[in-house]
């Protein structure tokens, strides 16, 4: 049986691959947080050279003379007899291999340096809610997904062609039932929900409550979530985001406004998960699969399990009520803890998907994953994304945007040409409270800890379940390890009537 | 006649490299400025693996069939007629290929990384003034530093291999003799202003400042000069310093003490200079010769030239005293112009170099490259160089540090493997007074220009007279073309005698 040891070459080649994508990933941390507004031409250059001599070098001579010694090029099949971590690194890198070497090395500096520029655009445009601004940009974006689905083929959906990068294995033919399903409940209790005569008062958390106690605050949860702060750092960004350049240098950003209490916490909350994440992988084999994130789906599952599965919940808050009252007395002066409890879940039909609640979010996601799939599947022409857009949104959520700025233009994933991303944050979603569940099962006084502000506990049990496993598994398998069953979406649903049934007193 | 046009494929070539240089530059700027502490492992690796690479392609086989077409690899020669920025181009190119295939890729890499974990380790034991703590890094260095003059060979003193890497052409026969004379000079009038009865009084500058009044301050003084923040920044960082991505990417750090008022503001005029240099380059031949800066002396000139030559000049304080006094009504009370202009050019011989006066600075210098000279030619075991450091201040100085911070351990340089980096220094200090002279003489207005607050004609001046001719012409040329003789010192001593002579009074 053959050994991680035996891949000791492939291994450090892949790490050298790895510090080149660390560098754009600095780039592209630092153009969202410190970079001078007059440098973006240059770093859209930079970021298309390093990222097509990353591509270079994953498809190049050195690449298949290491990986052909134990894999066939061509078909995948693995040679000799493998202990489980090393078939696992041989399978996924042959997997990352086969996919690259279908673009061309040209096409992936094209495509760099579009992406670039475009997210540039689009801040500006968002800014200025100046769709015609943006659009020959995300012209040029969704172009060249579609030349990408041409080098890369597909089965069923062109679209399969594009998620298949966030969610491997994920198909358009498993995601069209899941989220029928979901709508099917999701509808009838967001309807109850609205119609409710109870509704929490929540207009205190539009108090004014000072930028730098917030952040203050969102650092003490992180905290105690087990973020290290010796090897992360947070930063301001117009749009929060998680990076990583090592799993010792992971880094988060949020934004903070004066007049919303829930918005900096939240995304403090979120970001740590994802973090936390990063944080949790092995670093000794950083740069290779087994050291790297499963999936987007399950990497959102750490950020929504922490954002909402923990700090949505009662025993988080708790805890941490009576210190977040402490440290804004006027802002919440008369608040109690069930009523601050309730407005932190209020369910409201709203324009911003990272604003929503926890039910209508997934609402949101199936607007953008059913105009991708236009876009994709039937060349919907990007002319018509505006009125599109403003028509589901009146459809699922019965509002409408006043503005692209917070409609069609609220995101940054399209101008980067994140095609077939937004479906694994209702993954996400589902997986959170699969393996928040499973946690609760096997630690039965888990509640009880959080309710003492211990949520050490928690993140160790994520630690040994899914991060330092990487890529060891498929999706599906790992999910199964975790929780003794597949995906499965009752879950999910079962969580939200159980927490909105008492709030709204729906059923 | 073959001009730029016909060096496109070569120059686009270069930029690749240099999209790479500049992610190393990132990755340099950010740990000095938001790293978190627990990645400096990681940090450099990174550092190393991307030294290294961009060190193959810089010799590697599509550099030399690029430049192997134009130039004699061998010799250097340039074949065919050229019009003279191509020629210049082609002239550096292979000067940097010429060095730089001589370093296997294998030393390369070795020397990033010791050098990042050396200059980490550095911070620390600056940090405990802990000597031992250093010595065995500061010893892999040195012997690392020797290793590559094995590599690049020298004709008359080892030394003169180092020199050429930061100042290319200079050489310890030509500094000593130069040196000798700056030392035959300044060490009398030194002697003459310590014993002077007029002493400037110079209290108040420890008064309590704001440090966001003093960073304010400091970016009204930089945005005077022309620093452009469109395309830079400045940040906070242990030890003040320039770093670039591209001329739309220019970074500066400085450092604050509330009890220093001039601390932070000196530094960030110095670096200020050097990033008018640096964004004074031009971006089209960004990562070529012709767009980069001709040598460290020259770069310095421009720091020294604006820190000191406009800084601590009467002109330039007769437009900002007023200001500063208004934004300091407190510590600056009843201080009037006259005592605040000599207390800025106080001389006063004292332990660390970067808040040495002008005059005592170079001896400071001295100290240093005696010291280098004793490392590299008579292989000084660096146990000796604390005392060493102690005695020479002791000797030049007339003081001796209390602690290694304040002596051997103060600065970065060495800890970096930066060796013969320390007498660009003293040459940009004395370019920096020739080329002012040479600026006030053909604009006979700027000084009242300068008293107005208008420092933009001189940058315009550097701008066209310097920074945009990158490295076309040879050090010693652009000096010539410049100001019309070759370097010559007797410009920085008259400067300094008539600055000086009148404050203290002596002759």
């Amino acid at each position: 049986m053959k050994t991680l040891q035996d891949l000791k070459p492939l291994i450090e080649y892949l790490q050298e691959i790895q510090h080149l994508s660390s560098a754009i990933s600095i780039f592209h941390w630092d153009q969202e947080t410190y970079m001078p507004p007059g440098a973006g031409q240059a770093r859209a250059q930079q970021l298309s050279s390093l990222g097509g001599l990353a591509h270079d070098k994953s498809v190049g001579p050195e690449m298949q003379r290491l990986l052909s010694q134990w894999v066939d090029l061509k078909s995948g099949e693995i040679k000799g007899e493998w202990d489980e971590a090393p078939q696992a690194l041989l399978r996924e890198v042959w997997r990352d291999y086969d996919k690259a070497t279908k673009l061309p090395s040209e096409y992936v500096r094209r495509f760099a340096k579009a992406s670039s520029i475009s997210e540039q655009v689009w801040v500006e445009a968002r800014k200025k809610s100046d769709f015609p601004l943006f659009m020959p940009h995300l012209k040029t974006m969704v172009d060249l997904k579609k030349e990408e689905i041409g080098y890369i083929g597909y089965k069923d959906s062109p679209y399969d062609a594009l998620l298949d990068a966030y969610e491997p294995g994920m198909t358009v033919a498993q995601l069209v039932p899941l989220f029928a399903a979901l709508k099917q409940e999701l509808v009838p209790l967001l309807e109850k929900i609205v119609h409710s005569p109870v509704q929490p008062k929540d207009d205190f958390l539009r108090h004014s409550y000072v930028p730098e106690k917030q952040l203050a605050f969102g650092h003490q949860v992180l905290e105690a979530m087990g973020f290290n702060f010796n090897t992360g750092r947070q930063d301001l960004s117009a749009h929060p985001f998680t990076t990583s350049f090592h799993p010792t240098d992971v880094r988060i950003t949020t934004r903070v406004d004066e007049h919303d209490l829930l918005s900096s916490l939240f995304s403090s909350i979120h970001e740590g998960g994802h973090a936390l994440y990063d944080q949790g992988l092995q670093a000794d084999l950083y740069g290779t699969p087994l050291g790297e994130a499963r999936s987007l789906g399950v990497h959102e599952s750490q950020s929504r399990l922490w954002e909402n599965g923990i700090g949505r919940s009662k025993p988080f808050w708790g805890h941490f009520y009576p210190i977040l009252q402490k440290t804004f007395p006027e802002g919440l002066r008369g608040v109690d803890p069930e009523t601050f409890y309730a407005a932190v879940n209020t369910v409201r039909p709203s324009l911003i998907r990272v604003e929503a609640d926890e039910l209508t979010y997934n609402l949101h996601i199936m607007v953008r994953f059913e105009i991708e799939r236009a876009l994709i599947e039937e060349n919907l022409p990007v002319e018509e994304l505006p009125s599109l857009w403003n028509e589901k949104m009146g459809q699922y959520l019965g509002v409408v945007p006043d503005s692209d700025a917070h409609g069609v233009l609220q995101d940054i994933h399209w101008s980067g040409g994140a095609i077939g991303y937004f479906p694994t944050y209702t993954l996400g979603n589902l997986y959170s409270v699969q393996f928040l569940n499973q946690a609760k099962k096997e630690m039965p006084g888990l509640e009880g800890e959080i309710a003492k502000g211990n949520l050490l506990p928690l993140k160790k049990w994520l630690n040994e379940k899914i991060h330092r496993w990487g890529k060891q598994y498929p999706t599906d398998e790992l999910v199964r390890r975790v929780t003794g069953e597949p995906l499965n979406p009752t879950y999910f649903i079962q969580y939200l009537k159980e927490k909105f049934g008492p709030i709204y007193r729906v059923t």
